[in-house]
């Protein structure tokens, strides 16, 4: 149906509109290098190419145009200069339609890095994406963690083994930091699904700044030869006068950069792109020792003897910023830029006049709350990620006049969950080993270098931070010495979300993610005797406890509540403290019931371990192998989360053998935040207390009238842990 | 110049363009309300009014169109759902023109909201904007700190008294929880500068998704005869069927909503607007008793006689989330809408179907890093804030491999400072009052609450905050009854900036806001005895310093290792805790120089104020008239930043006088994240070494041979503070 008020429109005024559109659409639409330089038989309809500061062609003379050329005064005829009438503006793919990116990603820093990229690309994004990862084992499982817990709506994620692509690249010899992933751009076509036409491939160190469906409509342009979209490349590396003997790889002109790619897939297939490629590089590899900027050197190598192959993209959709970049003269203002790549090594420390501002737009997605991009788009039909319509049902369910509501929302929330977020080597597996879990958020930071002297064997840590707060925590771990040189440390970093803190849920993914038989499960406020791994180890070995009933090793826990304090060298030490009144058993003044049943007096006498019996609110601190129970995640906030995981160890029969030289010790502390915030408030009790009821019925019913016996000791009196 | 390649587009394929663009040139510039209600004599050259799932048509028949308008199927002959061609794009205004925006703000809650707003707006702005805002003193306050402290290039900002206004609108009786600041806007062309022709007005609860200047660009729609440009109200409200004997005041249909209004201020001026609203705003206050929605009712009254007034805009440049809001028909997808309005007493917490989305998009700005707004416009002439080209030449000089190059640009750092960033009452004007001044970051919050308890009189707080740690602060402020209580207590953030700990500048802002006489000079982590503030009260009444020599007054230190512990009520109990070795002066074992003059031998004793003198490294803390010298901001870090104050307070011959019964307490604290990064650095001392020496330079600069003292006493041998 046309609107009614069209016809009126067409008068005399109509004519004029008629005259002003002509001339605008060419602003609108031109502005590509076609005028420069276009293929034979190019296709009808294809505009002209208007000279407008901001859509600056890419000249293939190997000469960057004049300055004038970039920022030059508005085309006469046209009234003033006028930013919309010249952004180039192809139609947008229609709203709902499904874009589709492919990234290579390897390694622990990379996929710390993508995520930022992402994170761009869908604060601008108002199209379904589908993302194509190739990643190695470790970003596999780094990214499927991220992407699964992140439930981004409109997003699907494929992941691709950049393993099994190594054969057919790793013949080439590479100079370039990226080392042989840098060449999996060359494969894309073969391991990409085949119904798969067309693609935009990104490297990882990319920012958006505009919405990549701009990006993916200037496929449109391309010329039924064209088959791969690139924008030139904006340094003088490929004209070969950067240094004496500079030799590059050979390109048209100033070569084309390939941190942003359109792949038209179901050409390149056609042309036999694998047999175009491969020969053509050999022959290169002929006269020059390797590659020196990966598939960068290819693609242009590719394109310099078919040129035609090649639609060039205006310069804004890759804003290179490397060092001694041409990038401003592409760029003449603030509406421009669309792309920026870091590809310098410098990455954000690189010079540049306009630094601070990519700087910026870098800086706001780095530390953006990634849960804010959990935003449905409107009106295209629900695409929901997997899970998601189940907890949408669940939180819908809850009724926000419960008291405690707060505690079911929260227990309910799934947080995005970034594992090894640092480098990290696994420990080499050993059959005794030990890995030290806990949990802590950013007021916690200042115990990890002392938790390092202490404990020399493997940790797994969850960190509950914001996005900003895991940049802080990223700098502070590259600032210490003692951090930096620890590479069997692995911090696991949880996104913060919702009021109460998700104690269990932090515990379960530190656990989830220990790596050795046998785990530690500690806390982060308490320091172990310096000997504890090794006698963790050898305790095990000795014990053997896998042969035998499963066994929970107790650690006896102490505390000082001397805010500097000398720690015990030995366990004589120890017990001369405690008698000198400097030291005391964990909790000893208010809560004694949580470690009485440790039978702290026995302890002081044992030179073998002995096994103690569970008792109400016992919660030690205790070795057990890696694939015990889970902590039970409904424990949110402060109170009973350690208690609920022993009971669930005393019921499944794991055997408490307390350690005769073991020992860990409580370091005082400020109440931290979300402790003080919410101890005070009257319904936090009581909700605890309907929590522990829950649980209760839940232990009955997995494990039937065994499990009486914790009901029949919760009813006796006490006070919340 | 037109470009080469243009007359080959304009073949056979030229007409088919011409035809294409003719189609899409309605759409582009379609969808507005002309086509259903035009002013007699309309422009020549609007175009028609073409339907379009994205620019929803405003009517003002008093009934909103049935949904299917509003995401009905694309226009039959257009291929495909296409968004860009559907997108209203009047041209935008030249890249830098400046635009004008208006906006009330009064108190501080308004203060605090209206930086979400900016946010917003400057993230997506690529003009420069000229702010025009009407303020009471507070906000006046508040918001010429923060903008004079921002220093975001391209913004200007111009203050406008709303006291003075008040006589001009107070005869009007208004239910609006605004009150007589929501009726402000009627009186905007009287007050804004006569040169200025047009002006955007804003709400302080709207959020942008967009860029201001798309609707700067909606006055090129006024015909000559509108003044206004609005967008239809919401709700159903005006149509008066929300309730029984629900009385609105007049309005044409469902009425506008003036949340965002486009102001032709030349017409109105030339219309004689003031001889225009106020006669019809009498006329309905004949027969209702006010107006319930402040400003809105009167515009709604003065258009519905004078319909030619209003230019409609289209619905997305005001999505309002009012509960039962119809806003959903306006927009139907992500990429429509274009200005959020929380106009809704609930604000965030307001149910909507999409109220996640919007609530994203909010908090987005509400967190966001304001420095990060803080970047210039390219292209356009240089207009850099106040202060902005010293700063910038004077971090432009300073030696990147400087090893205190760090030290040197955090000194020069202008933090963005948001004084009174909640309520607060001043105290009262009482000649011998005292205000607690101290700073803190995000690891000292749990001591405000114990804080409060020992200090019952005003408090002047600097908190070093990111903007999502403001609102982490100010949620747990409204959290807790204690804080909530204390009116008196006025919190100044002051955005992080810089790897080093600001601390004296911190200091500056909290002791530059105290308001009372006399300022007693803490640290965060010291609770003063329960009597002190009245003590202090008393003793400063009874020295009367003011008519002495400028005295400072000397409240000995002590300090608790224990982490829990009992505050001593009275000097006796102190002195008991004292021998009994459970209390120390303060850093009795590491720094013993820093308290030593105090003499706390003569002070056990003591019964009466008594002299003491300076001493190398003394730091004491001190009571001292609101006039004192400020602490030098070159302390960054930590180290010397006390004592450096203390000096300047000798050099300008303050007296130190100790008071007999005056104590503070430091309890114990794991060290700071800002502090443990940087003790262990080797570089750290040197540089503080460095500062040091420079800072006896300015001393002999400006005290001459009288600071020969201080760097006689520095070079006898001593560890830094």
């Amino acid at each position: 149906m046309l609107p009614r008020g069209r016809p009126r429109a067409l008068g005399a005024a109509g004519l004029l509109l008629l005259l002003l559109l002509l001339l605008t659409g060419f602003f609108l639409l031109g502005g590509y290098p076609e005028c420069e330089r276009r293929e034979p038989g190019g296709r009808a309809g294809v505009p002209g190419c208007a000279r407008c500061p901001l859509t600056p062609r890419v000249p293939l003379d190997g000469q960057l145009r004049e300055a004038a050329a970039y920022d030059g005064d508005p085309p006469a005829g046209h009234g003033g200069h006028n930013r919309s009438a010249c952004a180039p503006q192809p139609p947008l793919p229609p709203k709902c339609e499904l874009l589709h990116v492919a990234i290579v990603c390897a390694g622990y820093n990379s996929s710390r890095e993508v995520v930022t990229l992402v994170k761009s690309m869908l604060f601008y994004r108002k199209n379904p994406l589908h993302l194509h990862l190739v990643t190695d084992a470790m970003a596999r499982n780094i990214l499927g963690t991220l992407f699964r817990t992140w439930m981004v709506p409109a997003v699907v994620v494929s992941f691709y083994d950049a393993e099994e692509l190594k054969p057919q690249i790793s013949w080439i010899p590479n100079k370039h930091y990226s080392g042989l992933y840098g060449l999996m751009k060359l494969v894309l076509p073969g391991i990409l699904p085949s119904s798969l036409t067309q693609v935009i491939v990104l490297d990882t160190d990319v920012t958006f700044a505009s919405d990549i469906a701009e990006l993916w409509a200037l496929f449109a342009h391309f010329s039924d030869k064209q088959v791969i979209g690139l924008v030139e490349n904006q340094s003088d590396w490929y004209l070969g006068n950067l240094w004496k003997n500079h030799r590059p790889w050979p390109a048209l002109g100033r070569g084309f950069n390939t941190g942003v790619i359109l792949l038209r897939l179901d050409r390149l297939r056609q042309a036999g792109w694998e047999q175009m490629w491969k020969p053509i590089a050999r022959r290169v590899l002929l006269t020059l020792p390797a590659t020196s900027l990966a598939d960068q050197d290819i693609f242009n190598a590719v394109i310099k003897e078919h040129p035609g192959l090649v639609q060039p993209l205006p310069c804004v959709w890759n804003v290179q910023l490397s060092d001694h970049t041409l990038a401003e003269r592409c760029y003449s203002e603030t509406a421009d830029f669309k792309v920026i790549h870091w590809n310098s090594p410098k990455k954000l420390r690189v010079k540049n006049k306009h630094a601070e501002f990519f700087r910026n737009l870098y800086l706001t997605f780095l530390g953006y709350d990634g849960k804010l991009l959990r935003r449905e788009l409107f009106g295209c039909p629900s695409q929901l990620p997997p899970g998601a319509e189940q907890l949408q049902g669940a939180l819908a369910h809850l009724d926000e006049e419960d008291p405690c509501f707060e505690f079911r929302q929260q227990q309910l929330t799934v947080h995005r969950v970034h594992i090894t977020f640092l480098p990290h080597e696994p420990p080499p597996p050993r059959p005794h080993d030990v890995t030290l879990v806990a949990q802590l958020s950013m007021d916690r930071l200042q115990m990890l270098e002392v938790l390092c002297r202490h404990w020399p064997g493997p940790m797994s840590l969850a960190l509950y931070l914001t996005d900003a707060e895991a940049q802080q925590f990223l700098h502070f771990v590259e600032a210490s010495p003692v951090l930096s040189a620890r590479q069997d440390v692995a911090y696991h970093v949880v996104y913060r979300e919702g009021p109460l803190y998700p104690v269990n849920q932090l515990r379960n993914v530190a656990l989830a993610q220990a790596l050795t038989p046998y785990v530690f499960l500690s806390d982060i406020d308490f320091l172990p005797a310096y000997s504890l791994y090794d006698y963790l180890r050898a305790s095990i070995e000795q014990l053997e406890p896998g042969s035998r009933q499963k066994a929970a090793l107790v650690v006896p826990a102490f505390e000082t509540l001397h805010y500097r304090f000398s720690f015990p060298s030995s366990k004589a030490e120890l017990l001369a403290l405690l008698d000198a009144g400097l030291l005391y058993t964990f909790r000893h003044h208010e809560w004694p019931r949580g470690h009485v049943p440790t039978d702290y007096a026995r302890w002081r006498e044992a030179r073998v371990p002995y096994r103690v019996q569970w008792a109400a609110d016992y919660e030690p601190y205790v070795v057990v192998p890696r694939d015990c129970p889970r902590y039970d995640p409904r424990f949110v906030g402060f109170g009973w989360n350690k208690v609920a995981h022993i009971v669930e160890l005393d019921a499944q029969e794991y055997e408490l053998l307390v350690l005769p030289e073991a020992f860990t010790i409580h370091l005082p502390h400020a109440p931290s935040l979300d402790l003080s915030r919410f101890r005070a408030s009257p319904a936090y009790r009581d909700c605890l207390q309907a929590l522990k009821e829950e649980f209760h019925q839940d232990l009955s019913r997995h494990y039937g009238a065994a499990a009486l016996k914790y009901l029949t000791a919760l009813q006796q009196p006490q006070s919340p842990a």
